[in-house]
C-alpha cells in the first residue's frame, strides 16, 4: 500500500500520541493536512545544514519566493529542527546512533499519522572517506558495524536483538545515475561503517584518550577497506534497520570531507 | 596537580589541535586565557536549557550585567552550545552517548590545554525516574549499564573495551547536603541506568516500534529498581568513564520529570 508502517500494538490504544522531541502530535496538530503529501525526507546532523538544504531545494523546485524565511516546524524543542520545501522534509538528527533513533521513531509515526504513502529517506552529510578520493559522495549499499558485519544490534530490555542493515539497492542505481550528471562529485556506491564513537572508535590519534599506535590504526582501516568499508559514520546501521522495519524506502548518502 | 588528564601520546606531536565540534584550535584560540580559570562545567542535554542556566549562574554569582545577553562560545558550530558564568561553564551535549562523548573528549582536551587545575563537572537534566516522587532529583552514585553492571563497554579498533563507571561518592554526598537547603525537590542518591535507544531500550510503549508486552517492561523495570536503579537516561556511563580516565571529579544530577 506504500503507506509507513508502525511495528507496535500499543500505539492503537493510545488516545493521544506525543512526538516529544518533535514538539508536535497527534491532539495538537493536523498532522495529514500538514505532512500528508510528503514524498522525501531527508535527514543530516546538523540543523543550519538542514536549513541551507531546505532553502536549496526550495529553489531547485521553483516554489513561490526565495525560501529564505523557511520556518523551523519544531522551533518548539530545541533537541531536533525540521524544515519543508514541497513535497520534501529537511530534518537534523544530531550526532550518533541514540540520538538519530530518537527522530527516527518520532518522524516514522508522523508519516504514519499523517497517512504518508511511497515514502523515500535519504541521509546526507559529511563522513570519513576510506581510500577515496577526497570530495567523494558515498552512496551506502549496506552499513556494517564495527566488525564490518551488515547487522544493527539493539538492547531491547536488556536483551540484545540483532536488524538487518540492508538499503535499497535500486535507489542506490538511481542516486548513482543521478551522480553521472554532476561532473564535480566522484560518486561510489560502498559499505559504510558506522561506530558508536567518533575519537577511538574510527580509529582516530587526536581523542583526549588513545591507547592504541598508528599501525595498530592503518592494520584496522585497512581490514576495513578489505571488507568493502569506504566510509565511517555514527548513525547509518540504525538509520537502515529503523527504515527497513518500518518500510520506508532508505538510501545513506554522504560526502566526504577530508 | 589537579590538572586534567589527556592519555594521548599522539597529541604532543601534533603542532595544531582542533576541536572540531567546539569549533575552538590551540592556534585560532588563547584558551589559558579564555578558560584557565574554569573550576566548574555543567553539561546537559538542550541547548536551550544550557543558556538558561548559564544565564541563572550569572544572577546566582551576582555578576555585573543581568547576563541575559550571554554568548554563544562555540557559535561557529551548531553542534553544541558553550557558556560562560564566572568559573562555570554551561555546555551542550545532545542526545546519548556517542553526542556525549565527542564533547567530552574535545572538552577535556580545551581544560588540558587551558592549564585548568581542580575542575569539577556536574551534568544536569532530566532522566525518567524508577519508582521515585515525580519531580525528584537523583544524584547519581553509580552509572550503570542495561544489564545493571557498572560499567562502559567502549568499541576501540573493533574490540570491545571495558571502563569503570564509578562517580565521585564525596561530591554526591555534597550535593546532597546542598539539597536539604532546598525544601521543594526530594533528592536521593542512587544508581542511574544509561540506555542506548529511548523508547525501545527503556521499556517505552510509545515507539515505532514495540516487541514487547506491558508485563515484560514491568517485570524488567522491576529488576532494575531491585538491582538499585532509580532513573534512566543516555549518557551517564560514558560520561562517568571518561571523566574517571581523565581525572575530573564528576557527578551526575538529574530531575525526574514525570
Amino acid at each position: 500500500s506504500g503507506l509507513v508502517l508502525v511495528k507496535n500494538p500499543h500505539l492503537d490504544l493510545m488516545e493521544e500520541d506525543i512526538l516529544y522531541h518533535l514538539d508536535l502530535g497527534t491532539k495538537t496538530h493536523n498532522l495529514p493536512a500538514m505532512f500528508g503529501d510528503i514524498k522525501f525526507v531527508c535527514v543530516g546532523g546538523s540543523p543550519n545544514r538542514m536549513r541551507a538544504f531546505a532553502q536549496f531545494m526550495h529553489r531547485e523546485l521553483g516554489l513561490a519566493g526565495d525560501g529564505e524565511d523557511v520556518a523551523d516546524i519544531c522551533a518548539g524543542s530545541d533537541r531536533y529542527a525540521m524544515y519543508r520545501a514541497g513535497p520534501v522534509l529537511s530534518i537534523s538528527h544530531g550526532m550518533g546512533i541514540p540520538s538519530i533513533s530518537i527522530m527516527l521513531h518520532e518522524l516514522i509515526k508522523l508519516l504514519h499519522h499523517a497517512k504518508c504513502r511511497d515514502v523515500t529517506i535519504i541521509r546526507i552529510g559529511t563522513s570519513g572517506g576510506l581510500g577515496i578520493e577526497a570530495g567523494s559522495v558515498v552512496i551506502t549499499d549496506t552499513a556494517v558495524d564495527s566488525s564490518f558485519q551488515p547487522r544493527f544490534e539493539q538492547v531491547v530490555l536488556g536483551d540484545v536483538v540483532v536488524r538487518s542493515t540492508e538499503l535499497d539497492k535500486d535507489l542506490a542505481e538511481e542516486l548513482l545515475a543521478c551522480s553521472r550528471d554532476i561532473p564535480d562529485f566522484p560518486t561510489l556506491i560502498g559499505h559504510t561503517m558506522c561506530t558508536y564513537d567518533f575519537y577511538e572508535g574510527q580509529g582516530r590519534l587526536d581523542g583526549a584518550l588513545c591507547s592504541f599506535s598508528s599501525e595498530k590504526k592503518l592494520e584496522y582501516l585497512r581490514r576495513a577497506y578489505d571488507a568493502g568499508v569506504r566510509n565511517i559514520e555514527m548513525e547509518s546501521t540504525a538509520f537502515a534497520a529503523l527504515c527497513g522495519l518500518c518500510g520506508l524506502k532508505g538510501e545513506s548518502c554522504r560526502f566526504h570531507l577530508l
